[in-house]
């Protein structure tokens, strides 16, 4: 049931990416974009489809904020893979941007899907103005310097730290690393609807931090085949993770407690939130 | 008169993007975006407060949209001086973002630059929520692959291109790389007063083309102390230019024409546009 409405969501952001992504001129910027925004787990567009469905909004209206956050979320892999980044050439997979085609296509594809994430996520076809203006307000805190890239530029500032950091440290660089974008996309279909936004947010926080989490045991778990990028990249570079910091067990102990809170967080919702239940569970138990 | 007007303009800016900036966390990053955005013409902004005041829109209002597209327009800068792209070492006088700090600063301090033009752009002290979408879809649609980013994706291609560009592929070019964000900020005030945008409209596409011309006399006959960046480097390059195919002379006379027919097109707002049309006069005269 959930792997099915997940494989459904995928195939909906897939159609609707290369129906909004057809429309450009065909030049390496633009392929590069299509390269980026294929494939993938569309979690946080999974997200935003299922909170707008919890609040009775059809994915006429939801799919273009799903498709913007993972524009946004592709615009960052895209330049974080850069050789003066994280210099991967493996993603989702397959080859990485800068590696396909070269490293001005991969910075200017990136910014470009950036510009596109704005776009969908004020298209009118969303409904009201006021919605889609706070749309835009929140993802560009999510994406921008109180947000993601505080938490890229507090990850860099950790490679050439004195000490390694601590639990407290690495939370907050994931709450912006990943958590900024996780709760964007929770939260969507609560704003869309004028809802309260504090049940989801609280689910997103937790789901965002078992993510991350779950990331770092793949890191230690994984094989580079399955999870379709680099592994074991964290140990090499002694980089403090949640695993380095509570073992592998604690780490699981602490993904599933976060699991459960999440659930607890969407009582409100009764069975309605089940499907967002079963996301929050598949964030821990995902391969890749 | 209107050298005051725009030193008071970029006054406004400096001390709104201070305000805006100081906000954020004190790391690299944002060190970095506010190195990035001190100084310069200011034109975009200064075209943004100006369009406004012709509707009687007033700077409280409009110096949200002015600060936008400085965000924007300094984000494409700092991507644009990468070594990956143009590997320009001064901006403005100074030392460009990834010489004063390192490229992956460079990259983050850009994404984060442009997510917060969209943070300005939507920003409720604008007006209305429909006005916020407006500039916000079009600001996106200037920025990204059918308009700013797709001229910089044709400059590169015409770098390894078999033969120099036609007068008319530059012109298209010119359109996306400057023109884009210009026509946008000339049509900000119309916008903001759900007014007509067609004579502004012409009047951009007129100094926008005007401004590009004025920057390749610049680079043949300005010097790097006085412009703020290196000169002389499409000659080297052996790019086509303006220069290149009208010649000096001809492409002096083609941007005075540029400027006759941007004043033209303000004749509906009489005597009220006149520092507009000062405007269009100094981005030929300009030696920066």
């Amino acid at each position: 049931m959930f792997d099915t409405q997940l494989a459904a969501a995928q195939r909906d952001i897939a159609a609707h990416f290369e129906k909004v992504l057809s429309g450009l001129d065909d030049v390496p910027v633009t392929r590069a974009m299509a390269h980026a925004t294929d494939g993938g787990k569309r979690l946080r567009g999974f997200l935003v489809l299922e909170s707008a469905r919890l609040h009775g909004i059809g994915s006429a209206q939801a799919i273009w904020p799903a498709t913007a956050i993972e524009a946004l979320h592709a615009y960052s892999l895209v330049h974080d893979d850069l050789p003066c980044m994280d210099d991967d050439d493996l993603r989702r997979g397959a080859p990485t941007v800068h590696v396909k085609w070269d490293e001005a296509t991969a910075v200017l594809a990136g910014d470009a899907l950036q510009s596109l994430a704005f776009e969908l996520a004020a298209d009118p076809r969303i409904g009201g103005a006021d919605v889609r203006a706070t749309l835009v307000t929140t993802l560009a805190q999510a994406a921008g310097a109180q947000g993601m890239v505080l938490g890229q530029a507090l990850d860099i500032a950790a490679e050439t730290a004195d000490a390694p950091l601590t639990l407290e440290e690495i939370t907050t660089l994931q709450q912006g690393k990943t958590g900024a974008l996780i709760a964007w996309s929770a939260m969507a279909g609560a704003r869309m609807a004028g809802a309260d936004v504090a049940p989801l947010a609280a689910y997103a926080t937790a789901i965002g931090l078992a993510f991350q989490i779950a990331d770092d045991i793949l890191d230690v778990e994984g094989d580079a085949a399955t999870v379709g990028k680099a592994t074991g990249k964290d140990i090499a570079a002694g980089k403090a993770t949640f695993v380095s910091i509570l073992g592998l067990d604690g780490a699981k102990s602490r993904a599933k407690a976060l699991v459960e809170s999440a659930c607890d967080a969407l009582s409100i919702y009764q069975g309605k939130a089940d499907t967002l239940r079963e996301t929050a569970r598949f964030v821990i138990a995902r391969k890749t």
